[in-house]
């Protein structure tokens, strides 16, 4: 508490800034000390979520650039807390002027007024997508501390709107993933998803689609049996991201129509402390912790709330108008949302191995 | 932290205690003070939960009688901290005989083994759904103080396996949910329901499905805009609950399948602060915060894993062996998952809704 | 949060109950698992509390008879959370009327009205120093921790009134403590305090004074440089124990009348990885940090605010009364408050411990 | 947790950054919407904490000029995060090639090493003082917002070595306080405290002494009973600052050696829900609760720890060695901590504000 703007236990974020105010930052708090940070492997991540991209993404010219104002001594962590803030540089306040006199539709400029009683109608303030920039950036290095640990971490877009790709650990594989530009590792089906999005973008109209992710290397132990169960954590992560609907864990959902019988993952031996299961329908947890298998999950992300087609809606007096948005918005947030959530899974996950490290046997 | 047998901020329970310990237990913090708790009604919530209701639910004989530990002077809350705890009476550890020897697949055993390197066998320990009936105990308390301000819970079961109920807010009404033994308000499905779980049970198997909730007369403004989202914690509320695979907010996956520009709930018009709109695709909350309309949600649960058909699975020196369990275990979890939700709901929402009252306007 | 009833992060404890409600309690969470516990050990500790050891303390006769309700299978720790409980039983709320009537000058009685609007008033219900009983029972079991790692901790009275002893690290030996009826390790003076509490007790006076403790075999490296320093935590620690009115880490307040060049501990060699200092004015703590020499601190009670003699004050009507209290009450807290200063410490410094673990290099 | 970097909980601030980094920052989570700042009343109080005022403080040139990134929209506080940052300008990195040697005795470098395994020599990194200025620029927020509820904080030096000022409410007037440039209201004792740094200074030493800290306007009821105590969090929040060895509320070491009779604070009347009591050798706390009388503290400062004199000490090796700072330092922190020990006092006193207010009456 205050967790409103900070995520994680041993390891914390807390993130601040609007899209359209002078920056956006985050702060990283009990990163383990002497590690030393790739740059270049930082700045690959940043560019993985930069919006402009491509016709797929928002055609903002966001400027990533990443500024660390602590933390950090001669190119290794020290223990103390990283900060690092993005400017922001292409404000276009004048496209938000529609919605200053409207609350959009699907979005949070109504709850915002209700919650505060006052609000910055640039850009959405706290809810742009603008925001997990921050995250972006923390998370780039918890991944690098993980990926030491042989801990690696992968997302793909598996579905948009009713075009989806079957499940396959093959496609965890993020040269793969990155190769196409919605981030779909399935070139036939990613090139199928690429021309629905632009048919969609001509319409102003927008879609959402699903983002499946796996994390290899993952200790057995990680997570807790009650409250803070690896799960719980893991939802809570992903739902605490924008757009996001829901959360399902291994075969989630599809779950419900098995039988015990079916669902059961057998175990088959052990492997260095970690179990190996002849399926993996739980995602690779029991109990809420950990089990050493692949832990995996599907995020559901809505259509991009902010569209130019007409809707109807109100005014702060509560009559009734129309709105027909007119900033630069994403037609899909999916292929940008992919760093995101490997972001928050990596924070997520070393959160978890440094807890679990804290209770070591002696 | 540690939030592992914790849950919540402003109102917080710990939960303590295995299925064959002495006892269960709950300490809730926070709650107002100067509250008249209304023990009818709180027994009646209790009876929700208690198993050996009828034939689809375990037949263990649990005594779910409440001690009052502290916290409560002629008949109203003080403010101090309320401590209940449930004896275990009814224990059978020779049930557990063989559970001890093999890991049951879909269980927690190996992954407790795996992070604690010890466990207690009787009865799974803290992952037992015993450790339910303090959260029921201490949302039984939340439930009557959202009451005495208008805000209502109400869950059922809205599928098991491939039987389900098409959504209607007409199903949300406690007393319709609970004269179904399997809390299916719909009598029809209810019945197939109850033949399908007797066949399985019969068939030494068990199955899953889904439950939804809805909350009525909640005030916009509950939640925050960034990692403490309302669906964020609500999710991780439902996750933290044994079985659950997944959670939806509102549509949830089902919004991936839509256009913007369908998904988008239309505002219509204010009324007390709250907004109401056309649809309510959103599930109440947008850019995580409560817009006044009705939340709704859904929770995914698992078959249970503990099933009588014997399976593959090995012991813990990593031996292939066969597991048949004995013990007396629901083959559905959900007609009793149904309070269990209800009660991690409201402790939920008295929460951010202790929160929100903190910052009011001066 | 709410940490109101709750002390600590990775290990915490959670204390409830009333003194003459049915039962004091305590979970503790985060206690390491596998680790043996040592019961003969643990009731010492226990009867270090307890009333009614001599004529210093009050003859309340308490039943300190300890119920574990969970956390602990064959002895040993299991990793889930250990909640203990001790049942009320010499109950006389009839002494207690008096106080009903009327706000005791120096007691929470007044303070818990102005908080929650209603107040048990048999025994001053939360701010009894009953409650401690539940956080030396955690202690208790943190201490035995920290015997297995090295870490020894203890406490005496190092003061009564205008009765001192001078510091002397000799003194740092629980059997010599222990032989004092009041926690006085110089026998001389020792003597002289009783003399001094009889004296007062017989007036129906009261005295407070000041408990010494140091921590010895404690590794560098424990605390945080800023806010979370060890000596806030333990600042903390202490000034959440009933009547206490001040902290002072090593020198204290007494090196606020040094000039620098008299003031910094001269470093002479390292140890193991521990500073080892020519002097100890610091208590063995640099910038929030432990640096490997002896931690001391010194803690002030106040005289107990319950006496027999009339006092000047007014009633819930703010009407003016006198009042005279009836209740047995310890003349002195000090003597039994030795047991709690050393739980509370050492529940902080596991806390540290196991923090400083997770961070550990890898 | 962690809350190693991080403060408060629902009035929460994170302040990150080295003394010869970048930058420092601060940020304010929880702090109420809609509120007006006042900018001219924030860049005087940051003023109060400058280095180079006089002849007793540091000659280091600080910018402490405050950038906003986030929070506040035209003029109002929104709700969100408040970051603000403070870049470091005059940074002469070789004053520190000494200390780089050595580890300062007194000082946090051996600890930080121990800690982390790693540290950064230039000024001593996050234990520089410099870390302060993020702390007033968010408590004078919290300043601000307490005022418009009516309450004051005032906070003056009250002894410096040997020199100090007898106890007296007229002091805490801030106009009188900041007359003098050491912050102590009594003139004549002022200019003996002045003659003496000064002659101190010439010796290349340091001193040390006391902050006296009073609340007016507090109502009734903030605190709580049990571990989060008034007193306690107060505690918590001086012994975070930098070279604080001590804290006593109210009469504190003095009060043991009272007797009860003597140090209880007889009940007088009751006014506007607050109790008003014949003395207040409480220091307005009971149990851990507010009673409605002023508040009052007082705090010890070590001499500072890096001075001009030759002392002995060990380096990284552990081979003896000798070290005399060249850096530029203040001969006595106490000036210029006094705004930030009612900073501190301002964020510790608005999070109990906000807290009580979450569970008002309803």
């Amino acid at each position: 508490m205050s967790d409103a703007n900070s995520f994680g236990h041993l390891l914390k974020i807390t993130t601040f800034g609007e899209s359209h105010g002078p920056a956006i930052g985050v702060v990283l708090d009990g990163f383990p000390s002497q590690f030393e940070i790739n740059w270049d492997e930082f700045h690959r991540e940043m560019a993985r979520r930069k919006p402009g991209q491509s016709a797929f993404t928002t055609a903002r010219n966001e400027s990533d650039e990443v500024e660390v104002l602590s933390g950090i001594f001669q190119g290794k962590t020290t223990g103390a807390p990283i900060a690092m803030i993005i400017r922001n540089r292409d404000q276009r306040p004048t496209d938000y002027e529609e919605m200053e006199r409207a609350y959009r539709p699907g979005h949070a400029d109504f709850t915002y007024q209700a919650k505060y009683g006052i609000r910055d109608p640039r850009g959405g303030g706290r809810s742009s997508a603008r925001e997990t920039v921050a995250r972006v950036a923390a998370g780039a290095l918890a991944q690098q501390f993980l990926a030491q640990q042989g801990i690696q971490i992968s997302s793909y877009v598996s579905s948009i709107h009713h075009l989806s790709v079957p499940f396959s650990t093959e496609w965890f594989n993020r040269n793969t993933i990155d190769q196409s530009p919605i981030r779909c590792p399935h070139p036939e089906t990613s090139q199928k998803m690429q021309d629905f999005i632009l048919e969609t973008k001509e319409k102003g109209d927008s879609v959402g689609g699903i983002i499946t992710t796996m994390v290899q290397g993952l200790p057995a132990g990680l997570g807790n049996p009650v409250f803070h169960r690896f799960e719980a954590q893991m939802a809570y992560a992903m739902m605490s991201i924008n757009a996001t609907k829901g959360f399902e864990m291994g075969d989630g959902f599809a779950s419900t129509q098995r039988f015990g019988s079916q669902n059961n993952d057998a175990f088959e031996r052990l492997s260095n402390g970690k179990a190996v299961t002849s399926t993996n329908h739980s995602g690779g947890v029991l109990g809420g912790i950990s089990n050493g298998m692949p832990v995996w999950f599907r995020v559901a992300f809505k259509p991009t709330s902010t569209i130019s087609i007409a809707q109807n809606t109100i005014n702060a007096q509560g009559e009734s108008t129309e709105l027909q948005a007119k900033g630069r918005h994403d037609p899909c947030v999916l292929p940008r949302a992919v760093p995101i959530v490997d972001a928050m899974t990596a924070l997520t996950v070393l959160d978890f191995w440094l807890w679990q490290r804290a209770y070591q046997s002696v």
